[in-house]
């Protein structure tokens, strides 16, 4: 269950060169590769010829080529050419809008011509000598929106990042929830505590004490279909907190893109952008690597808890308030879905 | 299909430390721990707050704590607290009757109220100074019930352990059978015959001459639901056998507590309580290793048996004198399972 | 969907030797071993005491003997002895006419009645001075049928095989089908050609020229139920092509022995019949060595396309000039199956 009138993040930019990749997201099985002028395409991973996955193939001067028996595929989905055949009356296959934006490929899964590029959420941090990013990609065989509720009620961390950015200074401060039309904002706002060890590294890498109280900060954004940008970060105490003037703190959005593969699993691309440091490209990889190995303590978890819950369908949740943000979301979810699925008038 | 109103083995004692044991039985998937007096506790591996596993959590100052989120659970299946929650209204989950004993969790799968400890059978082996004990664990891909078929019909010994137990004496003299109320036994006196090499070696381990004729015997006992306990032994041939005394034999129970997991799949607890040298423990380690080899040899007919058998559901096995004991338990079980399905007047 | 009354290579007679072997055809779990003759015997692989796999057992002076406990099997299904036990009214298990020829052993699936050996397809090759053959065994996760369109099409080695006997002319030449008949035959004949690197190695092996042009020609011969025999070689240009001498030219028959283990998945016996330097063994090796790598290159084409063919199933594929082959060898093929199925009078 998921939206599909929408911008999905479908891997890093950087993943396709040469090659082309072959993906599934929202069930659907798309390739996707660069043209001859390194602009991406996406069409279903299936040669009309005979049902090879084109992602087998090649690409040649822009064309994707089957690996199988040479069909030339263009990017709307119509054989180009095929050694010693006519093409023209080949049926097409399908073709998805992409946009290569932020260092991600997006691609629209459902009807495309509502597939507006404005949609795309604007990242301030790309391409801004201000900010630093450092990502990676977990596959997680779990549904997209159990990742969702784990990104909106931090409380988590306490439990299973208890020596990374755990703390008990979280579940012992209330959070609370707002939704603004689409997006749900979840903020926790922490003061006078002792910075926990991820935090206490980032303040020693901008040459702040590590070892005084700080007031810190936790805003998940939600946004459709499935985004959590995270505002988090830690003020020296008593300067004013997530307001402190940028020398008192250290300030990060934790970047979460959520794209289902299937019912129950997800593409999981995560990242760090930082207002810190930006030029420190040792920090980048040495926060890439601690957030990779904190965010990989969460998809035991997760993909047991998604078992747990298959084996036992009918079973309702609690929806505590730590809960809040993970159930506005869905709801934003479920009316978006509703939205495509009634008749069109 | 298997009697949930009983005691099944669920794992050895020393299994739960200080963290949660997660082990599906009987279909059920349950987390076992100690409570802050050592007291095993058993309940529904599944969190009624969001439905993560319980057994990725821990156990502190006694109690069962969430790994996900800090719920913390009752032995009684009730939340006792979570951070920020008031917790009275949440739903319990299943709580699971257990004792410990013999150095065994045990645990009742069925209606709690008639959970009677004085029902699980007395094991006299146990911290018993005349006694040694050592064993251990095989998961297997198979109907608990191929298993107890197999122990309850030692002939094929001579071709599955060929090398350590098997001989082919055991093929050439018949068991006899009986039912006594809910036991089965099948029992098989061979007299004058050589040792094979299992025994031969224990022989050696008492000081006793291995290379003489001995009397042997094997007395596999049935108990519901799955409790296959066999006497076996070898006597210097003229002393009396079976009751030959002390010192011209060798005398062990093979102690064999089977505990289904799914309809396909079991927990196969395999030991030996030895009434020789109990004080060796150098020998205990031995037995133990060459018992679990022995009785590795199993798996692959079991699990490829099964395999056979689901493929052809239809097909009826034959029920040959030597397969009396495997028949006759089965008739037990399928009697307690009915009586539990019966209506209750 | 494969026909039964015909007779499928089960393995490669060296593959029994003293231990039965266990293989999966056309849906039937077949164990195949040899008697004290050294017939081939093949029976089902189920015991029929408890449904053990038979092929978990051993030979023992020509018997088949359960591994279990025992049972002694007859190439007849009927069971011969059982230590202790009268064994005449043993149900009977499935037995398969076998035929060892031309290095393999061949089984016949369905009626028995019909199972006539002259029906086995002659193999000229094979124990004849002139020609030397060498082969192999990959198990592929496809539906047979989908090899055989591969190697009914050849235009694919262009592609998939595009550094050892790819080459663009095999595009660009159109190839011919003709139907004779249970047999298909599709040819090529391209002139004048550059010799690809598996042929320019075949002529330094025989001691021609590499770098003149060359006539190269392939005859993919499809015959019922699966067989796929391909004249394949390479003439220096102007001596006739495929009808120039032998001095000028490298001539083998690629042998394909293509058998359905279940709906989707195949054992295929792939392998080279060459009539030049046949004495020369580390030929034979290199050549085997080649072919098996790149035959392996298909491999993960087919089971990626059946996997694509599986999640949509109502797509219909193409069928072009190309394609005609495997069009028509299915066309024999359903027509075999519909004749079996017809009600008979």
């Amino acid at each position: 269950m998921f939206p599909k009138n929408t911008w999905y993040v479908a891997c890093a930019a950087h993943d396709i060169d040469t090659k082309p990749l072959g993906r599934k997201i929202c069930n659907e099985s798309i390739v996707f590769y660069r043209d001859d002028n390194g602009q991406v395409a996406a069409v279903e991973d299936f040669c009309p010829h005979r049902g090879a996955p084109l992602s087998l193939g090649y690409v040649c001067k822009g064309k994707l080529v089957c690996g199988y028996h040479g069909l030339e595929m263009g990017r709307d989905g119509k054989t180009i050419a095929m050694p010693g055949q006519r093409v023209q009356g080949f049926p097409a296959i399908k073709s998805y809008p992409v946009q290569e934006r932020y260092g991600f490929i997006w691609v629209w899964t459902g009807d495309a011509e509502r597939a507006d590029p404005a949609l795309i959420p604007h990242m301030e941090w790309y391409d801004n000598p201000e900010w630093a990013y450092g990502g990676g990609l977990y596959h997680v065989k779990a549904d997209y929106r159990l990742m969702i509720d784990n990104l909106m009620d931090l409380t988590h961390e306490t439990y299973v990042h208890a020596t990374s950015i755990g703390q008990p200074e979280i579940d012992e401060t209330p959070c609370k929830t707002v939704v603004n039309g689409d997006e749900v904002v979840t903020s926790r706002f922490m003061e006078n505590i002792p910075a926990p060890p991820f935090w206490r590294a980032a303040l020693r890498a901008k040459g702040l004490a590590d070892d005084v109280p700080v007031d810190r900060w936790q805003i998940c954004r939600f946004t459709p279909p499935s985004h959590v940008m995270i505002e988090v970060g830690v003020a020296h105490a008593g300067h004013g907190g997530y307001d402190a003037p940028a020398e008192h703190k250290v300030y990060s959005v934790v970047v979460d893109f959520i794209t289902p593969e299937t019912d129950t699993s997800m593409w999981y691309h995560w990242g760090m952008a930082r207002k810190f440091n930006p030029q420190d490209t040792a920090l980048t990889d040495q926060i890439r690597e601690g957030q990779g190995k904190i965010f990989g303590e969460d998809l035991e978890m997760l993909e047991r808890q998604q078992a747990n819950l298959s084996a036992f369908p009918e079973r309702k949740l609690l929806k505590l308030n730590i809960d809040a943000g993970g159930v506005q979301a869905r709801r934003v979810i479920d009316r978006l879905i509703s939205t495509e699925q009634a008749p069109q008038v």
